[in-house]
This record gives C-alpha cells, sequence and structure tokens, in this order.
C-alpha cells in the first residue's frame, strides 16, 4: 500500500520546499530563551544532526527580533519567527533575515497590522504560517461551534484577509489539545483549501502521553494523505521532537533514516535475552548520524530480530536481513533465504558487519 | 465527535465482555517461562493493577498446559492459552481452565484436528482467537498477493472450517509487522466479518518504534470504529504494553484512566521550569491505583498547565483546572474562572487538592 498524498501548493522557507510532492518536512522548535544565542544555536545544531530541516523560535520583543538576525547568520537550518500579539515583531524579525513568519490568528488580527506585514514578506519573498491553537482561537461569531470549526473558519477568514492583499505564499496550522478535534480540523481544511497543511497538535501534556496524541493524530491524517509538514510537541528536548517525527513517517514508509528492526515483544516461548540485543543493535544504529543512515536506506534495510520458531523464520524471510533465535543459536537469513546459523553473542557483529556490506 | 463504533457479535472471557458497546479491552501477555509460575502470576498481578483485563500465556509443551492450571487458580483475570503447531496443547489447556484459546492458522491447520479442538471449546464454553500472524501465515495458493490479503483469506478460509462445525464463539487478530498492512487487513475484515476483532501490530521492534507504530496503527483503526480489543506488543515489560494501551484509548476519548494533563511543549516565552512540574504532577498521579484514578474520572478531569500568555488561558479555561504561568507566578483557573494567583512552587499541591474536592 502507498499513500495517496493530497497535492497542495509548494511553498519554501530557505531552502526546503513543502507541500507537492515533496517528502514531509520535519519541523521543531527551540526551548530556550532566544536571547541566550550561544544555547538556542547549540538546539539548533543537534536538530539539525537529528534530522530537523526547520527551526521555530520564539520572538517575544524587540531584544529577540534583534538577536535573531545574529542566529540566521549561524544557523544552517531555515528559521522561523514565531509572533504573537505585536505585528511589529513580525516587521523587525524579517527585517532579521527570517525565512518565515508564523502569525497567530487569535491575537494579530488587525486588518491593518496584517497588510503591513504582508508587504514586508512580499519584499523579503518568504511565507507566512497562520497558526491557530484551540488555546488561543478568537472570535465572538463562534462561540456555539464545536473547536475543529472554531480553527477551520477563523483560518478561512485570516486566508480570505491575506489573499485580499494579493498574499498567497501561505501554510496553514490548526493544532488542538484534542486528537479529535485536531484530526477533524485538518480533514475539514484539507477539502476547503490547496495551502500545505503543517501537523501538529498542541499542548499535549508528559512527553509520554504527547508522543502517543501525536502519533495517534499525525498518523491518522497522513495516512489519509493529509499533511505536508509535522513538529511533534512534547514536554521533553527537542530533538526528542525529531525522533518522535522520524519514527511516525517511518512507520508509514512516507521517509527513511536507517534501516528498520522487526522484533518479537517476546513471550514464554523465548528462550534468549532478546530485548537486550534489540536494545543494543538500536544503540549501535543511533551512533550513525542521520546522513550516514540514510545512505542504509536506498530502499529501507529490514532486519528482523526474532524469539521462536513461530514467527521467526516467517519475519525473518521477510527481511532483507534476519535471525530467527532458537536455544542459544540463531538461523541468519539473508534476503528471504536461510545461511548459516550463528551463535547469539555474535549476532550483532555479524547483522552489522552484514549491513555494511549491503551499503558498499 | 464521538467514534462511531463498528458494532460487533459480543463475546465473553471469562468475566469481560468484548464487542457490541462494550468498552474496548486491553490485554497483553506475561514474558516469563510458564513454567515460573511464581514469575508468571506476578507478572498478572502487575498487570491487573496497570488496568490489564485478559492475560495471556505461552504454552509450548505439556508442561505448560499442566501448570496453567496452577497460574488460573490463583489468578484474578481471565488467561488465554496461546497455541501454536501442536493442537493437543489447545485441549491440554482446555483442560486446565484457560478462558480463551489462541490458535494460528499458520501452523494448526488440519480439519481434524482444528474439529477436537472446537469440540472442545464448546464443551467449556469457551471462545476462541483465531490468530493469525505476517510472520506465520499460510498457504501456497497466497504466494503472489499482499500481506494484508493473505492475512484475511487466510482468516476467512479458517473461519469457514469452524463455522462448518457450528462454532461461532470466535474472535479475530491479523496482525503485521508493517502499519499499513495492519490497517488495510482489519479495515476489510471488519467489512467481511461480524467477529470482534482484537487489534495488535507484531514484531514491532525496539519498544519505542513500537509504541508509534501501535499508536498509529491502533490509533487510526479505533478511529474509524474498528477493534473490540487490543495489545500493544512492546520489546518492554508487560505493563509497558498496558500503559501505553491505556494512553492509545485515552487519546481518543475512548477509556479513561484519570484525568487528562494538557501542558504546552514550552519554548522561548517560558519563565518557569514547567516540564518539572508536569513530570511531578504525572508522577503524583501515578500513586494511585487504577481503581482510584478512575474514580476521578466519571467524566475524564482535564488539568491544564500551561507555560505562557499565548496558549495558557485559552487551555487552562477549557479544563477543569488549569494554571497559566507568568514570570513566577501563575493564574489558577477552576471551571473556566481565573481564581486566584498562585505560586510556581505551590501549583502541583493546590491542583491535587482541587481535584481531590472535585472527586469528593
Amino acid at each position: 500500500m502507498v499513500i495517496n498524498r493530497d497535492i497542495k501548493k509548494v511553498i519554501r522557507v530557505g531552502n526546503v520546499a513543502i507541500g507537492g510532492r515533496n517528502p514531509i518536512v520535519i519541523q521543531s522548535m527551540a526551548k530556550v530563551k532566544t536571547s541566550d544565542t550561544g544555547r538556542v544555536l547549540k538546539q539548533i545544531s543537534e536538530l539539525e544532526n537529528a534530522g530537523c530541516q526547520i527551526v521555530r523560535l520564539a520572538i517575544k520583543d524587540m531584544d529577540d527580533a534583534r538577536l535573531f538576525r545574529k542566529i540566521k547568520r549561524q544557523s544552517s537550518l531555515p528559521l522561523v519567527a514565531d509572533i504573537h500579539f505585536d505585528y511589529r515583531l513580525a516587521l523587525a524579525a524579517i527585517d532579521s533575515g527570517a525565512d518565515k513568519i508564523r502569525l497567530n490568528p487569535g491575537n494579530i488580527y488587525k486588518k491593518k497590522e496584517i497588510k503591513e506585514v504582508v508587504s514586508a514578506l512580499r519584499l523579503a519573498n518568504i511565507p507566512l504560517r497562520i497558526g491557530l491553537n484551540s488555546g488561543s482561537v478568537r472570535g465572538s461569531n463562534l462561540k456555539n461551534i464545536s473547536m475543529p470549526d472554531k480553527l477551520v473558519r477563523s483560518a478561512l477568514s485570516y486566508i480570505k484577509i491575506v489573499e485580499s492583499f494579493k498574499f498567497r505564499d501561505i501554510i496553514i496550522s490548526l493544532k488542538a489539545s484534542s486528537v479529535l478535534d485536531t484530526v477533524l480540523a485538518y480533514r475539514k481544511m484539507a477539502k476547503l483549501s490547496g495551502y500545505p497543511l503543517h501537523l501538529g497538535v498542541t499542548a499535549t501534556g508528559p512527553a509520554y502521553a504527547g508522543m502517543i496524541k501525536s502519533s495517534i493524530a499525525l498518523g491518522a491524517l497522513l495516512l489519509e494523505g493529509i499533511g505536508d509538514t509535522i513538529r511533534v510537541s512534547l514536554a521533553a528536548k527537542p530533538v526528542q521532537e525529531v525522533y518522535a517525527a522520524r519514527s511516525i513517517l517511518e512507520s508509514l514508509n512516507l521517509r527513511s533514516f536507517g534501516p528498520e528492526i522487526i522484533s518479537c515483544p517476546t513471550c514464554g516461548r523465548c528462550e534468549v535475552d532478546l530485548i537486550s540485543i534489540v536494545k543494543k543493535l538500536e544503540k549501535e544504529l543511533s551512533g550513525y548520524s542521520v546522513s550516514q543512515l540514510s545512505c542504509f536506506a536506498g530502499k529501507r534495510l529490514k532486519v528482523a530480530l526474532m524469539g521462536c520458531v513461530v514467527n521467526g523464520p516467517g519475519e525473518a524471510k521477510e527481511a532483507d536481513l534476519g535471525v530467527a533465535f532458537g536455544k542459544k543459536e540463531g538461523l541468519l537469513f539473508k534476503n528471504g533465504k536461510a545461511v548459516k546459523k550463528i551463535s547469539f553473542s555474535d549476532s550483532i557483529n555479524v547483522l552489522l558487519k552484514e549491513m555494511e556490506n549491503k551499503n558498499g
């Protein structure tokens, strides 16, 4: 099965293209004060190494907007300025070299102010994200309607204003803190607009719950072909958001960041400490950078580590490389064929060597 | 939005009803040798405390089948015997008091053997799970078709055999190691059969990837109204599978195991160490047992901990209880109304007290 992608207009953020048939783009946000430029740059560099493609920074005052220029000069990733309440911060951030501006229709809504920002965006030739959140959606005429409808209607009326200034370099996000509201809002929006969609769930709570909420909402939407760029919001370090985003995209065969490990959850049948070697292989692979991993992944390599004879030989055969363990030994499979017996303790080294051979 | 449930026949496993309009049932599996009855019973008890409702045990030989009786006598949860290769193990497990038998059509397929097992199931008045896995699906006539079709066709022909013996006390599972194959297989099956579906992804790999794969596949299916019972297979301790299952069901408002914490991922705007108090609140709540938590959850309590003024007041207002933090203080919201300022350090204690009041 290949996902039937909902094709939207292509929008460029720095050197990254979002929409059309471009791969789904991974974004995250720096989580330290923008004024602490050294720590911001460190987070940007960590994010880049993890596979993040665009980073957003909070611009909460004119000092932030000014320091944005310094960060931008040293960042190899495109940077988005996150603006709330004061449209002049957007103007200053554009002046400082922002690659995209995010405005929140919940707190910057005066036509005159939007017009000024749009003029500056056009001059700088950079796009606008119209970014709604369930926590700040606005409009007295929206009182008795559902959250998804609030988000969609509010976005549509904002788009209308921006388009009235002949500006169409737009990305939309409609993040709710509820999975169901998020899914419904994006589904509606995907039908009503041709602009690319930035997917996310907002205010997801503790990191563990957040990962599950984001996986369900983003997973369900991506499965329906909806979504051009994603951010997994987690109450955790920014790189954790990128690892989760990678894993969501990999699960749906939309992106690849290295080999896939297939392994059973183990049960009373398992005679070896399978979980320990799954962790070991995972750790070995985490030592590779994204660029090294992606060379494993022309076609994504599938490596199976299976604990018994029930599904072991079957999954190992289906994988590019696999070991089906018995009591202390395992049977190595390559491209669907049983090759030789290997010992439990040798198995990781044998697999890593085989992977490098496949790669070479 | 309420999910429109696909209504299937009700099947009983011990005192647990699966299908119909019954809440989605959470299952897991013991991961120690069945012969180690003490450790198995310990895992069952941990699983029960976490909210698991049915536990499966691997029965790999006649010793396991015999010891199953001893475990069953001391277990307060219904127990399923997981049978492969040898149908006589099913007969012995039924004799030992199993509450359900899982057969794998990939390795027990002779009509005569199925007939014997079905006769014993009927006599004991317990159901059968026809449990397929992508790693052990069988049939030379299924060579050139897709994995979802292999799983569905193989299940349908097995159901036909079982029904030919006038037995209809059946649950179906079609677990693939690929998210897309799993979703497609269950979607097809849901249309073709009225038996309840046990959802799961098999051989999900490392725990982290497994949680994301399971969240996407199970989440997408549950969102479509498909699925009556779930197991999240993880290369981790059994209770971790239950926590993940809980979180998936909670994310879709299908079950509730305590208050929902809403909190922002933080960014450069946040002036307090929000992540630390989110973790603290999460930890305080983890001290409650499932039965204590469910009394918080007549209507699921929503508690918001927000880090700034952008979405803070909005999310706090939407929640039953909420704090929107500024520099060092926060504004406490109750039922949508701002009540008073509280200090950062007091906030968790204030919230816990308010939660107990709401509960009382």
